[in-house]
């Protein structure tokens, strides 16, 4: 499982230009070698007492892949206001240096997703940006959530579902030219999500809203090339308040269905009402080859979009362990696409988004060493208990060892916030990017 | 909109049996008639204003119907404890005579929806112990989620999903009675609610379950009488309290098109996740034509089955607001079921039944003042203010004359549970059933 | 019930200039007064049949009064955009303006509750601009959950519970400040509320940064003059997503206990756990005389700030019916502050604010008419069913024509929405105050 | 922290009879130890590079005591059905007996806690029975959630709270004789949990029914020895759906605040709203002196009393975070009592005991492995990625071997399970116990 973007061919970071010196890498990983080879032999052993090759896990470790969001390595906020962070990237250059300091380091993260208008500039040239690091791009994100400087039309009261037809037009061709783009980059899918909704009972008509959004989505797809998929994205609310148009995984599938093979849903694991179960929904995405990919983050509120794995880590573990299932089962076009979407307003963007790579590669590596043949005997036997402690006991090994080496094999570094820190790359490019305005405050 | 089961057939309580005495009624309503008489006029002036005529309401009114389950006229409780009553029924024919006392005095309740097996006895003889009080029967529902008495095969670990193929066969085979049954009785629809789920991680694999159910459910659709619905129902947790079979509307629509045209959803409204807009769903059921009907009855936790519209009364009318939209837009194959489905565990279930009814006519009642054309207008022109409002004015129309107008003229009670207190009927039945013992305790 | 502020000596709109033209005002009156007139006289015969008086609840109406937010009146936004309206108030002055529009139009909203930074400005230019409406300022409201311009310490990590000992200093100032300004403009109240908390497990000391929190606010509160109250607000999250300092009334309550007989409790209607019994809270610190006031408004999902009673209008009731109660005990030290907070993203801010306000109104005027004896009888005979009916009749009664009275007789419009549009203010503004750009987008 | 009732007196297996047989301990162990031995070297010598001493940890392992609830051995169920197990507990003697194995194989459990009346029996017959095993009895359990057989007045309508003052009088007196009770068996705490509350809006009056449940638990308290704890437990909801008395930790410190020094609040981790911060809950009621212990359990939905950290193991670590945080620190008064509170719905009751007090122990362990030092310089500095981390990587230490390693030296089994299966107890016992019959099914 390697998320959409083949590391094979976007990878290789031997060839490529690397941003933190490989000096500072190496002196930091030299210090750690040792015990790292003493923890994963210890590992080692102890796996094989279970059955487990460790090698085996630590290269399908190697193989697996996230995609960075362009929008995460600067400072996220909240209505309420914005605190900057220092040397925040000026523009979708500075944006892709971050990335590829990330990839450089995690060597889990070979792709990046961009997001239209924010990152809109000569595909060429951004192409030729991202291929000095060695990267790729992921998904293409369109915004009609927001109106951009220039925009005729506004989507004050929605965008593809809009009452008016010039409006619904003018979102329909913001996408197309997000494909446009993309086929230049070389990216292979689309990601619609939009905030269409309302905030009173009786704004909109639900049935009326849902059609013409249907309407519009059918002319994206028309347009979709034959080797690109078309992911939506689900969200029970915000920016809307009472009501959502693409509110949940229930109106996703009946999109998906409705547009055709190339459509799928996106999961966003912060999108949910409370409580839901949404590993069960990523199952039954699967079963009825609708799942597309997932937008990795965290939360314990809302739309929290906090870093992968730090409020519930075994939740995290639970949508692997499903997502593991499929690749060993090798479910029929099961190739989701990995995304982390997270707003980080307390930490260096670049270090949080290098530890919630590692933490879904972490996810994915315990969901490995679930022994499924014993599973399948517990649950056909309805043993709950020794179903559970199995999963339980795959989530309990210490996998650090194995991401560490798979970082250490393919050039990254065993301890990425560790070199980074070392590096000083936030203080270098604090000196040459200007600080730019906090802000929120009137949007309450 | 009349629900499944038509008054014009199965209602007539002219040529019925009346459990409570006509004199009682009578008295009652005489003294409350010349009020009524007065505050329907008064009414019928302000909403001759707004262009409606108040007659045409209390007609569309005097035809809409709610099911009476037989398992709601008993003192409900919970897993700590049940807390029952005086003069409980003690079996289905105690239940049809309480649920006769709701129609007489409500005249909107001409039907009873059976639980099997509780409510198993002989056909014909329910049938004209039903009819014998004008009485006909509403859906079946079928039993899976406890053990009967002498049941074969325990339904711990599931029935329709169970892992073991001889349990999945005779939860499918108590379905297909169910469904003999009710042909017997006139019923033209069955109920599958299961508790089929997990409560810990790991104990059933998500998508075997499911294909296991769905193959159950196929089983019992194939032996579905062509003028027969297939309700299925979906509910987020309990009893299984980390997955559940059939969790979410998305899992249900997926059944519904997967079984059939004659399959549809079924909507409690307690069965959701927290906060989630219930009305949009039921908005998205109609749209794609699998709406089947509804378990009404209100919450504010989970599925605490508390009186319609007694938490959040606005919800229940926002719910018929779309229902009444797709009534007047003709939508294709447009009749939804509805049925209480609560418990009453501090109150008398009588009472609760008959003024939960009258609360299911409210919101349909003030669903039908809205004026369409001018929401209509609001919409188009994103005018959300005064589409809410005008959701609103219809709203807080106090619609109680037009109510107890049409109770008056079909031969009901203007206030009926003060005609129900006034005829002592608790007291008499107290007097001919034994007292029940309480219960609970154990199962904490 | 007032509010904090007193309509006897604020209002007095006969002796105000007014903003919208009374002809328009008197125009729009005198095309619904006759209809008025008859509803109001249908009503009250309606309701002396209960054995109320009607004219007496409209006095009580007429004095109850609800402060409107200075930012309230600007349009609002979430993180992901801000689609500004036309006619934007530019600073506040403008606002007052706005803020006087409301209080002539409702006659329900004589004070104006200032933000600071946001309005600052020389407060005797405030005063004047104020008192040439008829307007007087209700509680102040300090800001520390985002950084003002030329602000020496950031409070992205928190203000008065900051761990470095500087920052608190520089947000207990900037709130003694407040308590300055306010002085001047004849307030009588502070409302702390801030963002301090976390977004990730370990980031903070929970008990430590609460006794810093703690100390902060006794050294504001021991500045605060001997007639003023101080107001602490909780909220479970946003823009902290792991833990809030003050996250709840537990919390709320302790902070009000250490401080002092003047520091209470205010209570913002969108800032609890989903599900959470609000109207139990509000009895609760009424019980120990610890609810300082209310910051209204209506949610679905979070803190949505949606329009007063636009979602869950019974809610409302609820909580009216506790302050009624309470009101009616003479409970003492019972003088709860009222204010609206809600954010304005697809209406025009001021008919959201007047319809808000009137709903406020609704609420109370419907509370007012709970049988208060038979309720008690009603409880003390268990007797849940004519209980909860008791509520229920008192809420379904329109009680409209009792609000549009009060306003009419007090020089208010019948219909408010109508009169402003027909008034054209929006369009007048428009033109005068240049337009303000959108935003947001960034902030993701 | 070793829980209320303490090992060092109530333990010592070697003087004890063991139920299970040693034998099939010490081959089950003898199978393991080599491996446990190597294994608990390995973590040693990685605990020893960040400054940990293993055996040092362990000691404390040791030293924590969870207690066992006696209605836990027993198959819990829901209002839906219960399926009961083989072999089930007929009396509190039989429980107690089960008691001992999970004693006997965890070492972690050397209480048992009682639940008047379910458990009546003569004193000192329970006190020897317990004593046999080395057993000692932790807090006293009241109901006044449910009747029993030929109790006078019912508590449909509530017990401490209720409106009839004879019935309030009996349900005190029903706690006085636990007290009594709990006396002879050597108890130090009484727990108080009711489910009075209300289900419908109106049906009781907020603060009055609060004033009476203070009233009440007054003379509780009076009676209370001076060596005794009094612990009351908040609940959000069920069995009551729309207030209940007791509904929050705010509710419940006042409570404690208003009865004394010896009335402490206990926190069941499944009686909170969704969303809520638990752990911060835990922070504040230690930082005000007034935690009394905890009901340990974990649930994804309601009070679903699943296995503790079997849904969110994280989270029960952050509560540990807190705990431990208190023990370093000395916390005035800190000792809290721990006790599971889980319903064993689907699993072998004895099992699931076993491997929950194991979680809690592991909770514990890992929160032992927190370097607070160090994270205490992270959190002054305002790095919350390094914070965050910190726990992160003691709650990723898998601390098996730990667990394993304090079960072997004090007498108990390394896999407790397998022990225990081996053993064939549960057959053993079934034969000697009759089935006992299922339920459920008429409490809907």
């Amino acid at each position: 499982m390697r998320g959409d973007a083949s590391r094979r061919i976007l990878g290789g970071s031997a060839v490529s230009e690397t941003i933190i010196s490989t000096d500072v890498v190496e002196k930091s990983n030299a210090a750690r070698e040792a015990d790292l080879e003493r923890d994963y032999a210890s590992l080692g052993e102890r796996l094989d007492r279970r059955g487990i090759a460790i090698d085996a896990i630590r290269d399908k470790v190697e193989k697996f892949a996230v995609a960075i969001p362009s929008w995460g390595v600067g400072t996220g906020g909240t209505r309420f206001a914005r605190f900057p962070g220092t040397g925040e990237p000026r523009d979708i250059f500075d944006k892709i240096e971050d990335c590829a300091v990330i990839s450089q380091l995690t060597q889990a993260t070979p792709t990046v997703s961009l997001h239209i208008p924010w990152d809109r500039a000569d595909p060429n040239r951004l192409k030729q940006a991202a291929s000095r690091f060695g990267l790729g791009f992921d998904a293409m994100n369109s915004n009609t959530f927001s109106d951009a400087k220039d925009q005729k039309l506004s989507y004050k009261f929605g965008s593809l579902s809009h009452a008016d037809a010039g409006t619904r037009r003018q979102a329909v061709e913001h996408n197309l030219e997000c494909i446009e783009i993309g086929k230049t980059l070389g990216s292979k899918a689309l990601t619609v999500w939009i905030g269409d909704g309302s905030n009173f009972p009786g704004q909109v008509n639900f049935a009326k809203a849902f059609e013409r959004y249907l309407d519009s989505m059918r002319e994206i797809y028309a347009s979709l090339p034959d080797d690109w998929r078309l992911f939506t994205e689900h969200k029970m609310y915000e920016p809307a308040f009472y009501s959502t148009v693409v509110q949940d995984w229930g109106t996703n599938y009946i999109i998906a269905k409705e547009l055709g093979d190339k459509a799928l849903c996106l999961v966003d694991l912060g999108h949910h009402a409370p409580n839901v179960n949404i590993e069960m929904i990523v199952s039954r995405l699967i079963q009825f080859g609708k799942l597309g990919g997932f937008h990795f983050n965290d939360s314990k509120y809302g739309d929290d979009d906090l870093d992968a794995g730090s409020i519930d880590p075994y939740r995290l573990f639970l949508v692997f362990n499903e997502l593991v299932d499929a690749e060993l089962l090798g479910a029929k076009g099961f190739h989701p696409a990995h995304m982390l979407d997270q707003s980080h307003n307390v930490t260096d963007p670049i270090e949080s988004l290098m530890l919630s790579a590692v933490e879904v590669q972490r996810a994915y590596a315990q969901a490995l060493l679930v022994d499924r043949t014993t599973l399948e005997g517990f649950q056909d036997d309805n043993d709950a208990l020794m179903a559970t402690q199995t999963l339980k006991s795959a989530y309990r090994t210490d996998v650090e060892p194995i991401l560490a080496m798979a970082r250490l094999k393919t050039g990254g570094a065993i301890d990425p916030v560790a070199a980074y820190r070392q590096a000083g790359y936030r203080a270098k490019v604090a000196a040459e990017r200007p600080a730019v305005a906090g802000g929120g405050g009137g949007i309450v």
